[in-house]
């Protein structure tokens, strides 16, 4: 069945204001796609339900430059305590862990940031409005504060008790506390409903815990969570006209905080796909990478989660060693995707770095050349649904004919690029993106010189006295506020990128608006046409 | 002449909202005195004015949680550069510096921080309002780009001309930048004000840029500004009922950004001072610390101010040397306090570490105990108005005699700081610190547990598994939001402060409210008594 194509104009419905819904439609919104949000609740999330943001969704958040409140507000949890008592001895703590290790994880935020799924729609809730479409009205909510004379309050603890079974607590923001206590292991199956109410749920607690006294001074959310694993078995319809996230397309256990996470993630993998695709410079067969991508992620998911479940019954060896193998993927970073049209896996490729497609970004710290400012080369560029060519050349005037013949080709009006980003540029004019006043202080045009398709990077480890901005090509010049000085730590961003270079070689490395690697080759001094082929070719695949 | 002592309802009159009166009133509006400001403007300062906030102004602003905003919409500058013509070379760049070498400074953010002085007060009044306060309402202003070629528009940089005299750029929030053009030099005396126009001036601007293109797309301020150095000859009335801050206080260039800077730290030395003699917790005499600290560092500023003219009319070397012989004094971390009521040096004793009375906290990293959080030690505690005890303890099973017997006397009631304690929590509750939504976060009642005038602070090399709470003397138990570990840099905490420590023995610093430190003493093993009656003593010289 033949659909007419969208363009800039069409109207895309979110159907649903979670976390999920509203990442979608705030990154639609800041695309310049216009958006409608339905939702069935009269308000935001007032309280309770996921709350915990893993490492790769703070990142997104700094991404989108909408962290800092809840950076602020959140409480961080760095380590997981695991307690336990047997029929012979007390509740007692059996170790500590930290929670993401550097060496497992590498996130340059290594906890989970509590704060309330209330907050966390309310920032995008704000960026949405500040962009000047309307959403519901936020609402307020009270407070309660668990009183106990238990040591670990405020780290995430683990409890496995013989008697009553296992709960796990959540330290939260305003003083609070979350426990999930466990309903069905006492007797091997699942509790009655009806007997599950709060004051039968808080004397389980308090007999968990004993001999420390547990009393509550007020209850903020009480709920009742039936853990079952599911995965749809399509995010898209045949037409690609419809697209679930979120939710609707996962579901699993609230254990290990993975459902809000996962769920905007979705969104922010299928956003920056629709905004191409609607304004014509994707081709339509783009949208089902998302299927293919992010329906990958749940059924890792939900293989996890199996896991978890099972580990967290079995108690604290084997909810250990589950952390241990599957740290990454819960942490976030480590949720990749498969060889595909967006994802050039090549198996002959080795570099001595950590990228690789289908993977995110490693953070690393670089200087950015034009005002000496120490940044977080992942973070540095704003989300503007842009790709990134980030150009690795360890020795700019060795690879002088290198830059001069790839930048030559990459402004071509004639390449698939130049023509691209004529056609974008006309589209953007047309139907810009959704502006916020805050957006002064961005500054969004310094990254759409050369093309609003995608932003040019360099980064070199020649110093700041060796060149000046007018001995670089064009292109370059224009791309100053991405021109990035590998100074800024100890192990330089290119060797934790793709391993040590020589001077006389290049890397470069298509990143996807998501923060993916799309594609990563090496070349050397003469191949800069080879080398802007080999990129105009990644996009010629997708682009219309 | 004798005046009826203030008590807690006392009003204090703030006359004038720029920085150092905003920065005065909202320390007062949060410490619970009652406050009117007047300003003869109708608005808030639009634009233009002092405007570089160095790097101990950048600590303040988080001491107070008030920088985020700040630090997201600022410039960040971090390096100077250095621009030369003569009659024989056209203009060049002779060289590039750190803005504060790590070595000379140590700040935590080694920039200049660059946000109109409209935002600053924007951020102090916002967080007045937030307690109840209403002041004068913002207003909004408008934006200019100059246009030009020159390559380092993103850095601070100070060019030299043969024919036309100095000229200062500095680079600003919003794509703008703000030029200082030096109207003296050229025929050796000062320019006719009626000449000093703003085509005058950028005629000028543009003959010292050549060959570099210099052109005008609108202009945010323009001001002539006539360099003179003079600080007032007292800073209170002999009744000590009057007080002046800021630039009513001192006066001199605006070259090395140095004004508001000053001029708010005025307010925070002030601010703590008032409260506690408004309470009736302090001596009146403590008001006189006042003058005596900063007006010796409004005499050691104008003296820096008038050499840096001088190199700056010199040229590169002497302004090179002029930074680096300053460079922590223009930081305001270098702001130093002579010895005196509040700050006492000893002569005897030498430590391996940095602090010392009369000198700020250096930064350090810790871990928080209770949470795990990596926390910078200097801004961990939030400004409640309270003096800090921090007690530094390398072996915490060594030391249990010596913290049982310390811990014990600070309790006692019948000690000054028990007795003055138990005045302060009758003060507070009849006239509470003033609250801000946002206080929900900050959680104030975790630091005022022990005491309202205090937080007692534990700092040890002993690991998380060594000990539990309940193995602390009760007021550290109830100080555990302030209980570090000292493992979270490679250079300790400890070994940073006081150098290294034996096993068997202990630091004790007070650190005043403003983050001074004001004593630092070293003790062993049975010295716990001797230990609490030094911390008396110093406390009993000004408390009441």
């Amino acid at each position: 069945m033949a659909h007419p194509s969208p363009d800039a104009s069409t109207t895309v419905v979110v159907v649903g204001a979670g976390p999920s819904g509203l990442m979608l439609a705030c990154n639609l919104v800041r695309y310049g796609i216009p958006v409608v949000i339905l939702d069935d609740r009269p308000d935001k999330t007032s309280t309770g339900k996921a709350d915990g943001m893993q490492p790769k969704t703070i990142e997104t958040f700094k991404q989108l430059r909408l962290a800092d409140s809840l950076l602020r507000n959140g409480v961080r949890v760095y380590d997981i305590s695991f307690w336990e008592s047997t029929e012979n001895t007390t509740l007692h703590r059996k170790g500590r862990q930290i929670h993401y290790p550097d060496h497992l994880v590498g996130a340059a935020d290594p906890y989970i940031l509590l704060a309330h799924q209330g907050m966390i729609e309310g920032v995008l809730i704000e960026d949405i409005e500040a962009r000047g479409v309307r959403v519901t009205r936020n609402s307020r909510f009270i407070a309660w504060v668990i009183d106990t004379d238990f040591p670990d309050l405020w780290s995430k603890v683990a409890v496995r008790s013989h008697s009553v079974g296992s709960i796990l607590w959540i330290p939260r923001e305003r003083n609070m506390t979350r426990l999930y206590v466990e309903l069905s292991s006492t007797e091997g199956e699942r509790v009655d409903k009806t007997k599950a109410t709060p004051e039968y749920v808080m004397a389980l607690a308090r007999k968990a815990m004993a001999p420390f006294k547990l009393e509550w001074k007020s209850i903020e959310w009480f709920g009742n969570y039936v853990v079952g694993q599911r995965v749809a078995s399509h995010f898209n319809d045949d037409d690609m006209q419809i697209f679930i996230a979120g939710d609707a397309g996962h579901c699993h256990s609230a254990l290990a905080a993975q459902g809000a996470n996962t769920s905007m993630h979705d969104s922010f993998n299928l956003a920056w796909k629709l905004n191409l695709v609607c304004r014509g410079l994707a081709k339509r067969s783009l949208l089902a990478t998302y299927e293919e991508e992010r329906r990958k992620v749940a059924m890792d998911l939900i293989r996890f989660d199996a896991e978890h479940c099972n580990a967290f019954e079995q108690g604290e060896v084997a909810l250990a060693k589950n952390f241990d193998d599957n740290i990454r993927f819960i942490s976030g970073v480590g949720a990749e995707y498969s060889s595909g049209l967006l994802t050039k896996i090549q198996s002959d490729l080795v570099t001595g770095g950590a990228l690789r497609p289908g993977a995110l970004l490693a953070p690393a710290k670089v200087t950015r050349y034009i005002d000496a400012n120490p940044v977080d080369i992942q973070l540095d560029i704003p989300m503007l649904g842009q790709f990134r060519i980030y150009v690795l050349v360890p020795d700019i005037l060795s690879m002088k004919n290198f830059l001069d013949a790839f930048c030559a080709r990459l402004k071509n009006p004639k390449s698939i690029l130049g023509r691209e980003s004529a056609l974008a540029q006309q589209s953007y004019n047309e139907t810009p993106r959704g502006k916020a006043a805050s957006d002064e202080y961005v500054q969004p045009q310094r990254y759409t010189t050369v093309s609003h398709l995608f932003t040019l990077s360099l980064v070199t480890k020649s110093s700041k006295s060796d060149f000046e901005l007018s001995d670089l090509p064009d292109i370059l010049q224009q791309s100053r506020w991405t021109l990035y000085l590998d100074n800024a730590d100890e192990k330089s961003c290119t060797d934790k990128w793709v391993g040590k270079l020589n001077s006389n070689e290049a890397a470069i490395i298509n990143v996807r608006p998501d923060g993916y690697v799309g594609s990563l080759s090496l070349w050397t001094e003469k191949e800069g046409d080879k080398a802007a082929d080999w990129v105009e070719e990644y996009y010629a695949s997708f682009l219309t």
